[in-house]
């Protein structure tokens, strides 16, 4: 069965007809206006209609960046969106007049569904995925079952708390996972170095163009790879970070695999290997126990759209 | 469909025949040798043979105190007694001679299955239990099922890590959760603010004969039902671990219920309190979610012998 | 001896004759450009010799934010003025045309000085002041000496530790005392709490006029003063954190008395009493040595003018 | 003028006559019985008699291991001998016979002060002592002056809290800086690393004859001079620690100098390379400052013995 998804994001739309082995038959995207639900409603409608001239859909699934309802046909609330127990999957049936399933996801769990079917993590039945971006996303797959959580808030990843009056993050805590475990933490670090010991930090203030508050990313990762010892440095502590992270959700769930994503997770190797050794140092009961791999997620940005699509067909 | 649980200790082994609805018909018990698993087999196989003279049983179920393989039949390591990868359900098997299910499942999953099943948790379909004794165990189900990790050692919460760098476990790390949320714990403190505050103590050290190290859980606990201050802070401190934690739970899985049991849940809302107001404190997202709720468990010390069983026969 | 003092602040210069015992007898003040030196230390003469035209002046102290040389001639470094290895003393001497003592002294140190020598602190020999602005300065007093560090650059009691891995400071590192124990603290605890629990935090929403970026120290204060639950937390939470790293200072250096002045002393018993018990629940060895007493600064805004003159004659 | 030093241990006194380069030029022991004050009064006073029937003896000076009066006339309490606010200078004194000076100060203080007098900080005004053996001991001097505390208790550096919620100290509080920076933590890491990862510690368990019990300090110190990986590392992370406590002194006291003894210290550059390094890296305000240099303690066993009498004739 084809099914279409939709990946909603604050600025655009992406759609594709995904087919059963996970592959994009056909794409579109149009541009969205984050404070109009009706008219993303309007949007998420038409790209669907349009896809569905050369196909035959048997189910669409919308991934959105927010809270959705356990019986996935509304979004309870979402930071940028102004959803609110909004019902989008009637809204957009009623817009396209079909009775065919509409589904709503959570947008990290449709990617991590993708990569659980199709990518990476295929070959396992319990999955942890990490998007590692701005923030900490994640996806957790449990006997080959995603987890939505009780009320639809699960694998909500990057509030695991990991530091007692840690840093502050921007959900009004304190010591979440991600004011550790992402590009922000990375950029945040790096700048620190370059206040405390600009010396040090010579080759990145440079790349920056003398700017530190320039210091981004891609500019660690680049320096990074090209042996910057500060860089090197940089991402062998997020990777510590991530690895000891994720041996605390292993402590809980025993994942077979934990895939790292995002715009982080470009640097490969460089994170990869820091994080599998923080991981393995701080699993506990190891050497009684099977050792969860470490991968790079595999499906790019398509992956909401495949995840989503195949999570409405179910 | 009736099935015999059986809950294998240390010291003894305690066994049931266990009906649909949870109850125990019959029950039996028979004393162990921890480092003879020959004995104990013998032993499992004589309280089975015992056990299904009244009854026509449909399966068995023994609880360990261990890791279990993912196919329930194997016992893979356990710390108090000397199973190595050890084939208990074949070996059990043999002995009776049956050729109805056998299967092995971790203690703490049996009881926490049982509470979800019949007891705290029976109206929901996404639970937390832990267990807070000696240590701190715990039983997660999700949509219904039970979750025993991808590689058998799923659930062992206790072993999230909640402060780097804090203090040491037997498991050789440090910080892990169950040295702030477990009846070691609140003696731990007990004893140190004897020691480093003798007057606010007195009551404490009254109770305790004059001995320091004679503090025990149910000593605290005791003496905070009768009010004393320093009691009711080291219940109080001991609920807000117990919540922050379980906060960090809700962010990865959102349960529904957290279960409190064990024998410091004897304090009840002594302890039920501060751990819902600090678990609602640091629970993420609050306001834009629904709240699990918490509760003491229900089922008591047979809650092995029961969830032991009904697992069996699924 | 009247001796001058002189506060040099990024907008302002303050300055005054102060007699022996601490008492200010005339005062004056002029605007100042932060990225002029030159034109600071012409100011600072102006003072002086305005000043000098009625009193009989024995020497002048100069109280500078900033790292003084051992020698007290000097500023290494500052943060809000461009001085770098500055030779205010022998500049100002210049322009003024004098040899009696002119020296330079950390403001911080200075303020603290006066309150050893006129204010809270007039009756022991060992002190730790603490003021808690916006960040947290200090002094301290060991027999009865000021203490400067052997590179001029002691004192910098909020750059010491209390959380690894904890709040970002301004300095570059993580988890500095001032992080936790200062009036930025309180604001971004208050405004983190209006963040998560806005509900829990109407009254201080209300108060800042419904912009949670509005709430602010005296805001809160304010508000704690009227028996606002959240505030009254907040402001005992941050007593927590300075009574227990007053605790850590006290295990090192073992003052006599802990002076807590700046900005948000202003809530008075509101702060002090968290301090004091948080300070005698974490102090080492208590029940076998003294306590330190707490109290509030008593010399207010020209502390750093007599702390100044007095340092200066001596 | 001549002076006797007197180390009063748990086990035995050792006590010597001290000229003013420092020199020992005579020397003497004696069994001591730790439970009994009076006895421990008398040998004192019989090695006192007989050091100075060759030499003409101008003070004498006792290093004691407790809380000494800000007088140095008395012990206020001491946790292995049962001294209670116990008048030592008066009782030796009567059994002397004698109107010589006779103090008595801090054995830790003591020992410091001649590092400070005659040893590796000889050249500097400001030093912070670090004695890491079972526990965490120093000293600390500042402007040429040994600080003692305002109430006989300074100095106590193994107290100052360095992880909130962290290991639990003898003491009874929480996170204490001996408890990262000890022998006792090095064995406590190395024996952890040996429980979870046995493999890794394979070389450690080996020199301790299998039994993990028995890894000690000496034993971890000497893998690592072999190369040992863990033990270089587990060397690495204890200067970590101790560099990183270091830093937040230095905020306090800006020492110029921090002298490393005690049997640790033993290791060497192993240890004082991280810790230096730590210690740079943990520094406010590093680059605007002039940093402290590490040293070795130079002064041995005997420094108790040098110190206390040359503090006796000042």
């Amino acid at each position: 069965m084809h099914a279409i998804g939709v990946d909603i994001g604050g600025t655009k739309i992406a759609a594709g007809v995904v087919d059963e082995h996970g592959n994009i038959l056909a794409q579109t995207r149009i541009a969205t206006v984050a404070d109009d639900p009706a008219s993303i409603d309007a949007s998420i409608a038409a790209v669907c209609k349009e896809l569905s001239q050369e196909y035959t859909i048997g189910a669409i699934g919308l991934a959105a960046a927010g809270f959705c309802s356990p019986d996935r046909s509304s979004v309870q609330f979402a930071p940028n969106i102004t959803w609110r127990d909004y019902p989008i999957a009637a809204n957009v049936r009623e817009l396209i007049g079909t009775d065919i399933p509409i589904v709503v996801e959570n947008d990290a769990n449709a990617a991590g569904w993708a990569e659980f079917q199709f990518g990476a993590a295929r070959h396992v039945s319990n999955m942890l995925t990490l998007t590692v971006g701005t923030g900490l996303g994640g996806a957790i797959v449990i006997d080959g079952q995603l987890v939505r959580g009780g009320f639809g808030v699960g694998a909500e990843v990057g509030h695991m708390r990991v530091v007692p009056n840690g840093h502050l993050c921007g959900c009004g805590h304190e010591g979440c996972w991600e004011q550790y475990s992402s590009g922000s933490a990375l950029v945040r670090e790096a700048r620190a170095a370059a206040i405390k010991e600009p010396a040090v930090a010579a080759s990145l203030i440079e790349r920056a163009g003398g700017d530190v508050s320039q210091i981004n990313g891609p500019i660690v990762t680049a320096a990074a790879q090209d042996g910057d010892e500060l860089s090197l440095h940089l991402l062998s502590e997020l990777g510590r970070w991530i690895g000891e992270g994720a041996a605390s959700v292993a402590a809980l769930l025993d994942p077979e695999i934990i895939v790292l994503g995002g715009g982080v997770a470009a640097a490969g190797e460089l994170l990869l290997k820091p994080a599998r050794e923080a991981f393995l140092e701080a699993l506990p009961a190891r050497g009684h126990r099977a050792e969860a791999e470490f991968a790079i997620a595999q499906m790019g940005n398509s992956a909401g759209i495949v995840g989503a699509a195949d999570l409405a067909r179910r």
